[in-house]
C-alpha cells in the first residue's frame, strides 16, 4: 500500500489550516452563523441530560483521580478539573444519549468532540459568543471535511471504524486553535497532531468504552492545539501525505471532496440534529412507527414488518437489548417502543421501558428487511393487528433529515427536555434564550457558569 | 468492508486476556525469562539517554501544566507528575533516539509504551522484580500478538500505520493490568478499551508529533487498565469482532496467527534490541559501511552504492536531513557518517555531525537501489574511491537481527553510553548491575528511584 507522493495531491493540511484560521465572522452566510446558537443548543443539552448517566459518573470519578488543577467545570457536577479531562467527561455526556447530531454523508457526530474541547478552552481566557460560535462552526468544519475525505466515494474507508472517534479531535484542534490564535504552522501541527491520535472503532459500541471514542477525541484534540502554541511541530501534510491519516484510512482518500468549496459551502448544512435518542439509521422507522401509532385504534399488534436500508439493519440488527446501550443500536427496541407508546424520546431509552414485557414481546415479532434501494432517510412499516386490521406507513424523508431538518422550536423542545433533567423549567428557558443570543454573549464561559452550577446543586 | 460474525472467529480477546492474567512464572522457558532484565535494561537505556532531549522537555512542560498529584517519577527529571503523564514523558523518552527494540515481523517497538506505562504504576503500590518482568514480558507478547493479526500474511495493513501507536497500548493494558489483579472480563475491557485508542501514522516521523505516537500507547494503556479496574466495561470481542480493531486496520486479520503457540511460543524471541539509534531498516547498510571504514585506507571517497530491501528506500529515503529526527530516518546519513566516522552510535545521530560538511557532501554521492529479492537484514554497499580503489561488504544478516542479537555485553555497552548521557560511570555501572539482577529485586520502584533522582540531580 505505498503511494507515491505526488504534486498534484491538494494541500488538504494547509487549506484546512488556513480556513480555520482565516475564516471571518462576516465571510458566514446567514444561514451558517445560524447553526452556530442551534449547533451549541443541541449539544449543551446533550450535556445537561447526560451527565448523569453512570458512564459519565465514572469517568468523572477517574478523572478526578488523575486531574491537575481544577480549571474547568463539569457540566452538572460541582467537581471541577483541569481543562482536559473537562473536555474528556464533558464529551462523555455529550454522547452518552445517543442524541448529539449526525452528518448524513459520513455518520459523524461532530458537536460534541469540539463543544467539549470548545467549552474548557474557553474557561482559561474569557471568549465571546461571536468568537466561540465562529471556532464552533470552524471545528464541525474541519471534521466534516476530514470525514468526507475517508468517505466520499470513491473513497472507501472501513465502516467499523468510529468517524467521530477518527476525526472529532481534529475538528477540536481547529476550534480550540483558531481562539488560541496559533498561526499557520502552528495549526497545521495541530491538526496533524490530532489526527495521529484519530482511533475508535464500532465494536466498542454498547459498551462504557464505546463513550470514551468520542471523548478521547475531544481530549486529544484540545491537547492537540495547546501543544501547537508551545511550539509542538508535526508533519504539514499529515492529512494527505502518502503515509498520513488520508491514506491510512481510507482507500483511494478524497482529498478534492475535502476541500471542494472550502470557504464557500458549509458542512454544517448538512449536518442535522437528531430527533430521537438512538442510532441515526433508526430515525426512519420511528417517523413510520409513530406515524402508526397515532392513527392506531389501540388493538393488539400481531406482527410488523419494516423495510429500510441495509445499514441500518448492519448496524443496528441488535433484538434483545439488555441495558440502554443496547437499546440505542436496536431498532427492534425503538420500534416497539414507538408503535406502543406513541413517543421515543429520553423515557423510550430508559430501562423502564426497555425491560416493559410489552415492548420486549413486540420487539420479538418484528421483521426487518434489508432494501438496497431505499435512501437512509426512508422506511416502510406494516403492522398487522389481532383483530385483522392492518396500517402502513412509508416514510420517504425522516425528521431530523437534511430535507427535514429540526426547526428552531424542535430544538428548543428538545433541549428542555433534555436540560429539565437538570435544571428547572425556568432556568431551562432562561439558558434556552442565552444561547439563542450566542454573538450578543461577551464571555461565554460567564454566562454559562451559572447554569452549569445550578446544574450542578440540584445533583449534589 | 462489513464482516459477518463468524463462529469459528478465534476469540482473540479472550485468549490474550487469559494468558495476561494465568501465565506463571515457571510457565516461561529461560530464554524468554533472560528477556526480561535485557529489554528492562535496554528501554531504561534509551529513556536515560533521551530524556534531556527538547521533545521530552516540551512534552514534560506541558503534562506539569495539566498534572495531577505528583505520584510517578519522570526519568531524569526532579519533577513528578501524575501517572499518565509520567507513562507518557517516559515514553517519549524511550522513542526519541530511536535506539529501543523491534519486533521485525511488524515493524513494532514494543518495549517503549509497555515499559513506560508499568514504571508509573509500579509506583501506586511495590512490585517485586520478579512480577515486574513477568509483567512486562506479557505485554511486550500481547502488543507482538496484535500486530501479527495485523501485519502476518494473508493480513495486510497499510504500512503508513505506526504498528507501534496501534498496539502499544494494547500491550502496556495488558502489563498493567496484571499487576492491578484484573479478572478475565476486566481484562478483556482493558484490552479492548487500549485498542480503542490505538492510533497514529507515519507521516509524523520526524516531527515532534512522531514521538507522541508511541507515546500515547503508553498513557492510554495505563489509563484502559486503570478504568477497566474501576468497573469500565467494553465488547468481549473488541480485538475480532466484524467491527472491531483486527478488521478495522487489516485486510484478512489473521486471528489464528495472533493465538498460535501463545503461552508456549514467546514473541519476544522474535523481537532485538537495536544496535544503532535510527530506522532499522537501516541496519543492514550500517553493518556494511562500518565493515568498509573499518577496512579503509583514508583514501576519499568518490561515489557509494547501495542495494537493500526496498522497505527501507521507502522508509527511509531522506536525502538531506535537515536535524536530529530527518537523520533518524536517512540511510544517507547513516551510511556517511559509517563510512567517514567507523562508528554509528549517538554520536553520529547529533547535529554536530549531521551538519558536517564532510558527511553531508557524502551523502550526496550514495546511490541507492532497491532489490525486492533481498531480505530485510541483508545490504550490498560498494564504494569507489577518488585513487581508483575499490570496496565492497555484502551483509547477509545484519546486527540485531534475531539470527545475530545483541549478546548481554553489546546490550551493557549500549546501556553504558545511553546512561552515561546522565549518570557517572559508577551509577550507571551500579543500575545495569541491580537491573541484571531484576529477578531478586523486592521492590522495583524502589531500586530504580536512587537512579533517577541521582539522573536528576546532574541535570538539574
Amino acid at each position: 500500500m505505498s503511494v507515491a507522493t505526488d504534486q498534484a495531491t491538494p494541500a488538504v493540511t494547509r487549506d484546512l489550516a488556513a480556513f480555520a484560521i482565516g475564516l471571518r465572522p462576516g465571510d458566514l452566510p446567514a444561514e451558517v452563523s445560524r447553526e452556530a446558537p442551534r449547533a451549541l443548543l443541541n449539544i449543551l443539552g446533550c450535556m445537561l441530560g447526560g451527565c448523569d448517566e453512570p458512564v459519565v459518573l465514572a469517568t468523572l470519578a477517574a478523572a478526578q483521580r488523575w486531574s491537575g488543577a481544577p480549571r474547568a467545570s463539569v457540566i452538572g457536577h460541582a467537581a471541577r478539573v483541569d481543562v482536559l479531562h473537562a473536555a474528556l467527561v464533558n464529551a462523555v455526556s455529550s454522547a452518552v444519549l445517543v442524541f448529539d447530531d449526525t452528518h448524513w454523508g459520513t455518520v459523524l457526530h461532530p458537536s460534541g468532540p469540539v463543544t467539549a474541547a470548545l467549552l474548557a478552552a474557553a474557561e482559561e481566557k474569557p471568549v465571546s459568543g461571536l468568537d466561540f460560535g465562529v471556532a464552533l462552526l470552524v471545528g464541525i468544519e474541519v471534521a466534516c471535511r476530514a470525514a468526507v475525505m475517508l468517505a466520499t466515494p470513491p473513497a472507501a474507508c472501513s465502516n467499523g471504524f468510529s468517524m467521530t472517534g477518527l476525526v472529532g479531535g481534529i475538528g477540536a484542534a481547529a476550534a480550540v486553535g483558531r481562539l488560541l490564535g496559533l498561526d499557520q504552522e502552528e495549526m497545521e501541527a495541530a491538526l496533524g497532531t490530532a489526527a495521529a491520535q484519530g482511533a475508535g472503532f464500532r465494536q466498542t459500541h454498547s459498551s462504557m468504552a464505546g463513550y470514551l471514542v468520542p471523548a478521547q477525541g475531544a481530549r486529544s484534540g484540545l491537547m492537540s492545539a495547546m501543544l501547537a502554541k508551545d511550539g509542538f511541530t508535526c508533519s504539514p501534510h499529515s492529512l494527505e501525505g502518502p503515509r498520513g491519516f488520508g491514506h491510512v484510512f481510507a482507500i483511494r482518500p478524497n482529498f478534492e471532496a475535502a476541500l471542494a468549496g472550502l470557504g464557500t459551502r458549509f458542512e454544517v448544512l448538512s449536518n442535522s440534529y437528531k430527533p430521537y435518542p438512538c442510532g441515526v439509521v433508526i430515525h426512519p422507522i420511528i417517523d413510520a412507527c409513530l406515524e402508526i401509532a397515532a392513527a392506531a385504534s389501540g388493538a393488539r399488534i400481531d406482527a410488523v414488518d419494516i423495510e429500510i436500508n441495509p445499514l441500518a439493519i448492519e448496524l443496528t440488527n441488535q433484538r434483545h437489548p439488555a441495558d440502554e446501550r443496547e437499546a440505542q443500536v436496536s431498532l427492534y427496541h425503538w420500534a416497539a417502543a414507538a408503535l406502543l407508546r406513541g413517543h421515543a424520546g429520553i423515557a423510550e431509552s430508559q430501562m423502564v421501558v426497555i425491560g416493559d414485557p410489552s415492548v420486549a414481546a413486540l420487539r420479538d415479532r418484528i421483521k426487518a428487511q434489508a432494501r438496497a434501494d431505499m435512501s437512509r432517510q426512508a422506511a416502510v412499516v406494516r403492522v398487522r393487528y389481532v383483530d385483522g386490521s392492518r396500517r402502513e406507513a412509508n416514510v420517504q424523508v425522516c425528521r431530523g433529515s437534511l430535507e427535514h431538518p429540526m426547526s428552531d422550536n424542535d430544538l428548543a423542545g428538545k433541549f428542555v427536555e433534555l436540560a429539565g433533567r437538570r435544571l428547572d423549567a425556568a432556568a431551562a428557558s432562561s439558558l434556552l434564550d442565552q444561547c439563542l443570543a450566542l454573538e450578543r454573549q461577551r464571555d461565554v464561559a460567564a454566562f454559562l457558569q451559572p447554569f452549569f452550577n445550578l446544574a450542578a446543586r440540584r445533583h449534589h
